[in-house]
């Protein structure tokens, strides 16, 4: 029998997947997931993500934290139809200073239908950078980088 | 040649009619649009319903009036299709003493496709009623009115 | 230890309770689930109360069997907000000749959010009213009703 | 006083400004445009770049040309508000055997907010790769190129 992760055990939490069934409104004429749907879900990802490693984002944004998604690629490889079950992998690769980097891929069953990365950035309420709080960094990431 | 319109003219406009291109991404399988993108071009009817009336709801919002939807009723009577344009009338019926009722008809041509109603709340920044702000009364909403 | 259900119990099915969590993009300004949204989480609600019935849109739309909203109406009581659990209560009211009648009651807990209400119309694949298949029809609702 | 374009001169114009207003729903608690709906403003602009070049999405559609967006990146530099008027200008790039590249770039005034990229592949009703019309590809593109 194993013990409950502690803190040090979820913060170590680099990746997380969730399953989500495709909506209705999220399909388009084409009668497939429309490509816009497709950030909505990996934000819903690192949600969980966050969620999985102990945190909180609505909490982090109540305390003056805001994470701004400043880019964003997505290449999308099959279409996702509506009612498919799908699994999205949402991946940490860094938290450095000010940004975090994710990466995602979103499959059904063993079929990759997309992968997608991001780069946040950490801003206060008037919307300038800020140094990410420590408790969102990865220990790995470059010391002192700037954005 | 007319003057031009007087801030008493303009608080005077009722109803105002704008234009609306449907977006690819309000379509669905069916091939026409969803029934959750029409409250959406209701409140884009309403923002520019106040803007003829010389009002602004982004500066309403910035002063702590909020404006929250309380209830919503549509009946769809016809499909609109991807890259129609579709005429919305907003119509305001009262703005009371804390509550405001529009009226909505869309159109295609002269095929009505939709007729809604909503009424709007008025609420200060920790969601609690507040009184409407004389600039947004109908002089023939009932005096002292309650929700 | 109780019998599986069989399809006739799943039939009898009249209510299905789904859990909901508040995406970051459903809110806006005024940080809470745009009004918008639902709409969409009531088509969620009743997807998911149909494959609790043992039915399945996706198989019925392939089978020619189009539901269409053709009226709308939600009372908004209380804010939902970001990262929010709700519980969406959807319940079928009558499945009659060619239109179908739901409620709908938004839960926080024990807080009501909101209630709601649509009919769908059974259309063909070129929009016209065509009889609900039998699987769908409620046993008490009125015979040979027209729309 | 000039001749009105010709269908060759319409076929030449490889870029195009749209005039966008930030709808409320597309805001979200940051109080600024979420960063999904930039790709749907993308969308519109490559609908308005066709038909400035004489062609319509809807009717290439229904002739059984599919275009789907295969690959997407944004990159955002300013938050976009509610209420804002942005312009946006969409170009083409390059429309070869199978695939098409545009490129856009989202001003509110002079201020650069984003600039995004896409790829759409030309697929058939079955979701199948099929050359591009003549009357979408540009003259420059390399003949025969394969996805």
């Amino acid at each position: 029998m194993s013990d409950p992760p502690t803190a040090k055990d979820r913060a170590m939490c680099r990746a997380h997947t969730i399953e989500l069934r495709v909506r209705y409104c999220e399909c388009d004429p084409m009668g497939v997931a429309h490509h816009s749907a497709f950030p909505i879900w990996f934000e819903v990802g690192r949600t969980e993500l966050l969620r999985a490693r102990g945190g909180n984002y609505r909490e982090l944004e109540a305390s003056g934290v805001l994470l701004a998604v400043v880019r964003l690629e997505v290449k999308y490889r099959k279409p996702a139809r509506y009612d498919d079950l799908l699994h999205l992998e949402t991946r940490l690769l860094t938290a450095g200073h000010v940004k975090i980097e994710h990466e995602y891929e979103l499959r059904r069953g063993r079929d990759l239908l997309a992968v997608g990365s991001t780069t946040l950035a950490c801003l206060d309420r008037t919307g300038q950078l800020q140094p990410l709080p420590d408790s969102l960094r990865t220990p790995d990431a470059p010391k002192g980088a700037r954005p």
